[in-house]
């Protein structure tokens, strides 16, 4: 081979590097969130991405302070008829049981193990939280990991029969994902178990352990009788990551104001006041629930049906109208809920 | 220019490219450990790093899982005679009594303000926790972070006169350079306050506010008279993050073990415990205080003087010894402490 054969051959590589270059290129320039919509939703999303990472912008904001703070019941996945966390509860009070028969003849065990569900829709709330004690403490964090994955594996929405993990709802997962290719830290902020969300949240979110703000209990370090240390998880609150409790885990957990947050009712309210009252560009969004075909349909906003998880009210969103905060509806902004849908 | 000189320029070009690369490689070869003499500690480090970061390792470790830990007092910057936190609290005493002027005559603000350092250092506990309640909380979060601020930019340590910034260990700042050159997140893990740490954590060991975990105060949220939010410290213990608090601590904000920890006392302990009962190769360190002419000299461990503040006993190095953790000489193992030495 000769000096200008060898040139020839480094021409088809180069020209084969600007064709690769210039598919990068056309492949950054598709649509990041092919499942909303055009609307003022999408746009709205679009335009703080672009004003907060263009270094040329007087919004500009460095890439160590992006972070995007996302509730999860209700925002990025279904919580409707009833949290899947309180589903895991009731559907692990029959282990329980079976390692504790004694419990099957107390209440409100002995209620939950006979699966009326009627009554188990009854129990009052200081019921729920025995409940809550004897399936989220008492175990190794190790253990109770393994419980939470094994439910997981097994147990399926009764409505789309599929597991609790694939009712994410696509259009926010591409959401997360866009901001994290722009630099954004992402974290779920939710009233939820932090350890409970922990266990499938990188799976199922691509979001770490250590970026999960959530209700926290206390842990009780220890030894097993051949001294090997273990935590043990206490009924201990240490912080009820709900309402004005989500700053107060922000700011624990992150000890900076988030630019943008995304939730979806009440509970989530303090957590966008909070984290739009921060200067330069800031981006607060509420999904509104109003699509009774596809997923549910709950407010009691703009005369929607009432309901006792995730309740938007009608001042929730007269604030937000306020405030500049966008309402997304589910029915409006999303072509695409499921990531399984056709 | 013909196809041959052009291909003369490109081979030119590419002969530069092939200089670059090896530059890059022969600065990556670079003792990324300079202040530490040859010899175990620095040998362990190195291996630490190279065995969980070569895929070809049985004990490679993914990217996500890389967790390094440092406590902070007496392991990355000095804590003699008194920690430097302790130091801001009775420094910030001035001011509070200046804007409550009925603290002056009561105990035990009486004997701060009276600079008597004797009376100051027989103040019992109880009186101890009165000053950092009054100097640490009621606050809130972004007017305590400005007090923190001005106190770092003015205060001196009296035997270096310089900032207590400064006053960070070199070796160890190389350490977390080094880790995070190899895809570990650097944490500290300290027992001082959580929002005292994040105030300087960035610029002083690059490691960002949610990475720093300490013990742990709550806030409140709540609203000025514009309706602004905004938080307050309060003087509510919510992790004490020192002992079995430290794996706890970790537990609570990081979700995983890490696989190296660094520290110097007692308060240590039960971190190193955690992170080297873990499976694959882990890393424990302790930072033994025995350069009296550099730094100080404390153990009692080895027969050095007894302390009350960062204790290394003989039982810990016992411990340390029988459970592969690497005890590090200041005296032996380092032969620059800080960066301002000539």
């Amino acid at each position: 081979m000769n000096a200008g054969s060898s040139f020839q051959a480094l021409s088809r590589v180069l020209a084969f590097g600007v064709l690769l270059a210039l598919c990068a290129h056309a492949n950054a320039q598709a649509d990041p969130l092919p499942s909303w919509n055009d609307g003022a939703a999408k746009q709205a999303i679009v335009s703080f991405v672009q004003t907060t990472t263009d270094p040329a912008s007087p919004k500009y904001v460095l890439p160590e302070a992006r972070i995007a703070a996302f509730d999860q019941d209700g925002t990025t996945w279904v919580s409707h008829p009833m949290y899947s966390q309180v589903m895991y509860c009731l559907d692990r009070v029959g282990a329980v049981v079976k390692a504790k028969p004694e419990l099957a003849k107390v209440e409100p065990f002995k209620t939950v193990v006979s699966g009326n569900r009627e009554a188990i829709a009854k129990l009052p709330t200081r019921d729920l939280y025995k409940i809550l004690a004897v399936t989220l403490t008492g175990m190794s964090v190790e253990e109770f990991s393994a419980q939470v994955k094994e439910w997981l594996d097994s147990a399926k929405d009764p409505r789309w029969k599929r597991p609790y993990t694939e009712l994410t709802y696509k259009p926010m997962l591409e959401v997360m994902e866009y901001l994290r290719a722009n630099g954004y830290k992402t974290y779920i902020v939710t009233g939820g178990g932090q350890a409970f969300v922990r266990v499938y949240s990188e799976r199922v979110y691509g979001i770490p352990p250590e970026q999960v703000v959530g209700t926290m209990g206390g842990t009780k370090y220890g030894y097993d009788k051949n001294g090997k240390p273990f935590l043990t998880k206490e009924p201990k609150l240490l912080l009820n990551d709900d309402h004005a409790g989500k700053p107060e885990g922000i700011y624990l957990m992150i000890g900076r104001r988030p630019y943008a947050a995304f939730g979806n009712s009440g509970g989530d309210r303090e957590m966008l006041e909070y984290t739009t009252a921060g200067d330069g560009a800031r981006l607060g969004m509420l999904v509104l629930h109003d699509d009774a075909k596809r997923e549910y349909a709950y407010g009691p906003a703009l005369g929607l049906p009432d309901t006792k998880v995730g309740r938007f009210t009608q001042a929730l969103y007269d604030e937000a109208k306020a405030k500049g905060w966008i309402v997304i509806s589910m029915k409006n902004d999303w072509n695409r809920i499921f990531a399984f849908e056709q």
